[in-house]
């Protein structure tokens, strides 16, 4: 009835087929791939013995709070709509907020400690860039009612047996782990402490957090009166004197593993010496110690104790620096953090949009956040999670050629030569047939004239066979196959690396009994062929 | 740092945790057998051709269009926010209408004809009530650039082999399938044609589609002047004179198969008659002819040709009336159908909210929409598709008991007998041997101090085994290995059913050296005998 619609017919007013800035489609190899490393993902976290939970896109406003990094203006950042009785809903921003309110709601029948993993959309009403999406999925791991810094001592853990189920090897990752009360103890040691400071100690740990991104320098300016960017953009710092800031530098440049970058390809560390040139401490347990020695008051000792038990803890469970690296310049961005925060680093380097090599960088991280169900219940709740981002270690995982080829096979095409129903119904039945048999298969269903778009269709598709009734094989029971796939490597002509094996023939006639039969022997030779050439590639590099 | 805020410890002041009305949170074993269904209808999916492609929640408002049923006011029904750019956004209300916008936005790119499938959640700005969910996942199929109603008869069929790949047994479903243009035909008879009565043609599907709600006398009230409901609601009728309503009637019922409801778990078809009493035509090929031969006008006499191709191409595949059934009756309510349209219903009976035996009814459907690409780009890309409610059939699956009961085992859990981190270092140890050894595991991370809390909770997670490791044992460089299944059977003293074996004992006392292999020992023992219960239950059943 739409085509019968005046706007329809009239072309200069028709409507523009665009998608929202930041939001993108998804294609077959992209959701495959993902939906592979969602499954190692989560097998991971099931064997540490967490469990699915879910919680739905929307959420009251005052339920999600304002924990958004960057984004200190109420409502800025998150998407939010007005319900019928005037309440504010927003979608998630991002799986951990929903999580506390899940807990929160259903404390009565939880059984802490609460040990759940989630993975799923979120979304951020920010300006989309290159790479910056406003709808991404992300993939939590979380353990509420966990008092012990063991629970985050366990989390590190399992990053680390996550990057490398993921195929990552071990030196191309680390997990970094730090200790917020650490950076808390030296702001309070240099005059920041106290609840009428908390807004500037936030900034303190933004820049921070921006070490990676803007070197010292920069983290210096955003310490101070603010820094512009090569756009002009000015961000405006946290105002420290330079007494302020030459305290809390060595703090963070002391313990921070100065990892050379664009240097190749060598592995940064070794399991001992991370750095012989500064004499930084390598083995965590020595860092925590020297940690501890220098804390100048009781908050600066305390976050230190616990980054030492976690060291004692991983060390002992046989994860060394070069998985597990105490680092007290990780700091994450988000408000609610309150102990231990932890980030996963990938290692390589890659070239990133404006052409310079540089360390692929953070895949994830998270921390303890033992406020967050205490909003709703007013009791101690102590959690500590993390979070993947999905699409981001999906690019890692492309760059390290570690996602496989789309190894779905195409359907066979039963094409069409005539489009009459008796016809079509034949042709119907053989794609049923082969269906049955659990042979993806599909009949031509666009306009079956042409038959060389049939053809062209089945070239672009990728289909492994054609299957071909015309009125004369139709006469004689019989059937046409054509292998598409060895037809086209005939075609080419390619003469090199196939000494191997005899050339099949492109198309073979046959009753039309024996589709299946035929259909399932030709399927089997052309993966023996792919498994052979696999073979033949591996051995050859 | 949340947790010094004055509202945290404000208790009268703490917020409310609660989630917004018609949102729900999903628990594990939900989520686990939702991912298990979702796997066999993508593995038919997959069989038929089809490749994943997905959409992001949100599309311009224009893009999505005005199709949602019962909501005639613009904005109605969706959640819409206003990007920076003034331009209007709206979450999907189903997965058709961006598909459309998607291969409109990639025609050059994408070869037709267009096979693709998508799971994903939908969102719709309605009152919501029992079972009625604001947000709720559908899973479709769509073959775009398929002229032929040889891709609405494959349709059909692939929704059929759907039902039956998730258990649901020949008879207790059946897709029924029709055509609109058969309606449009009686409706221009009757002097309903023409662009001045699309919205009154709009409201006479909509009667039809509430047949099954509301019984016959009910869609005549909605197709006259209205509809009072229990709650004193007015629905506006479409006005139709009597005489209009008497045309309409028979062809809606003169051919709809008049299942007999609450007439207990007898199958309602045989495959040659339908209806002894009304003498209705039980054969698809017969039912059409005799609506081709009774066709009033072309619009009709067209309709009734493609539902008569339908069934020969659907009949000469195998698939009779008891899988594929033409049925007038379905309209489906969306206003963008074109020409066939299709459901799957569920045949088996289920007791509603208000007490009363009905039949379960639709789980999804769909049908042709050739308008909805064309919007965009002006050109004919005539399509097919279907929908099916992911939530609703899992409802169904419940009530069909064709479910499994959780099979994933909850992990061994590792008690701590003494906290300090030495301790704690060899439970942690533990934990990850066992995990190396692919054993799903977790060292106890609540508050340690109480003992009993730590088997509760191992109970109350149903943990097969607790690991303990005491002062003494460790001294001794042993643990104690508890079954917690068998502690819980020799505690309950069932005598009974448990002739067939030994008992074991529930506590062994082993070298901490052999603990992965005497774990995996015994959960190789307790899966021995869950297999064995299951099949004593499978053999008195």
């Amino acid at each position: 009835m739409d085509s019968d619609t005046p706007m329809a017919k009239n072309k200069p007013s028709k409507l523009k087929a665009r998608l929202p800035r930041g939001f993108v489609d998804r294609s077959a190899a992209d959701i495959r791939a993902t939906e592979a490393m969602l499954a190692k993902i989560r097998e991971v976290y099931e064997r540490y013995g967490f469990d699915p939970v879910e919680t739905p896109a929307f959420e009251y406003t005052d339920c999600l709070g304002k924990f958004l990094p960057d984004t200190d203006r109420p409502n800025a950042g998150v998407f939010s709509v007005q319900d019928d009785d005037e309440q504010w809903m927003s979608l998630r921003y991002d799986l951990t907020a929903p999580l506390a309110r899940h807990v929160a709601e259903n404390i009565n029948e939880i059984q802490l400690p609460f040990r759940s993993y989630r993975a799923g959309w979120v979304f951020r009403n920010e300006k989309p860039g290159p790479g910056r999406f406003r709808q991404f999925m992300q993939f939590d791991a979380d353990s509420v009612g966990a008092p012990g810094v063991q629970a985050d001592a366990e989390m590190c853990m399992m990053m680390a047996d996550t990057m490398e189920a993921l195929g990552i090897p071990r030196g191309s990752y680390v997990i970094r782990v730090n200790n917020r009360k650490v950076l808390d103890g030296v702001m309070e040691a240099i005059g920041l402490g106290g609840e009428e400071n908390a807004e500037r100690r936030l900034t303190v740990l933004r820049a921070i957090d921006k070490l990676d991104k803007f070197g010292i320098e920069g983290v210096r300016l955003l310490l101070g009166e603010g820094r512009k960017d090569e756009s002009g953009d000015f961000t405006k710092g946290a105002g420290l004197s330079d007494e302020q800031t030459e305290r809390l530098l060595p703090v963070i440049m002391g313990f921070r593993v100065a990892v050379p970058k664009a240097e190749g390809s060598e592995l940064p560390f070794d399991d001992m010496i991370l750095n012989k040139d500064t004499g930084n401490f390598s083995d965590n347990v020595a860092t925590c110690e020297r940690l501890v020695a220098e804390a100048t008051n009781d908050v600066e000792r305390e976050g230190a104790e616990e980054l030492l038990a976690i060291s004692q803890l991983v060390s002992a469970a046989g994860y060394g620096t070069k998985r597990i690296l105490v680092d007290t310049s990780v700091v994450r961005g988000l408000e609610y953090y309150t102990g231990p925060v932890y980030e996963a680093e990938l290692l390589f380097d890659v070239t990133n949009e404006k052409g310079e090599v540089v360390q692929f960088g953070s895949v994830g991280g998270g921390g303890r956040y033992d406020g967050l169900v205490k909003r709703f219940t007013g009791r101690d709740v102590p959690a500590t999670g993390f979070s993947i981002g999905v699409s981001r270690l999906m690019t890692a995982l492309k760059n390290l050629k570690k996602l496989k080829a789309d190894e779905v096979v195409a359907p066979v095409l039963v094409t069409v030569m005539d489009g009459d129903t008796a016809s079509l119904a034949r042709y119907q039945k053989m794609t049923q047939d082969l269906r049955a048999a659990g042979i993806r298969a599909e009949m031509y269903q666009g306009n079956w004239k042409k038959f060389g778009n049939q053809l062209k269709y089945a070239d672009r598709r990728g289909c492994p066979l054609a299957i071909i009734q015309g009125g004369d094989e139709r006469a004689e029971g019989a059937v046409q196959i054509k292998d598409l796939i060895e037809g086209a490597r005939l075609a080419g002509e390619i003469e090199d690396n196939v000494t191997w094996r005899e050339s099949r023939p492109a198309q073979v006639s046959i009753p039309e009994a024996d589709i299946v039969a035929t259909v399932r022997r030709m399927l089997a030779e052309q993966a023996e062929d792919r498994a052979r050439q696999d073979g033949d590639a591996g051995a050859t590099q």
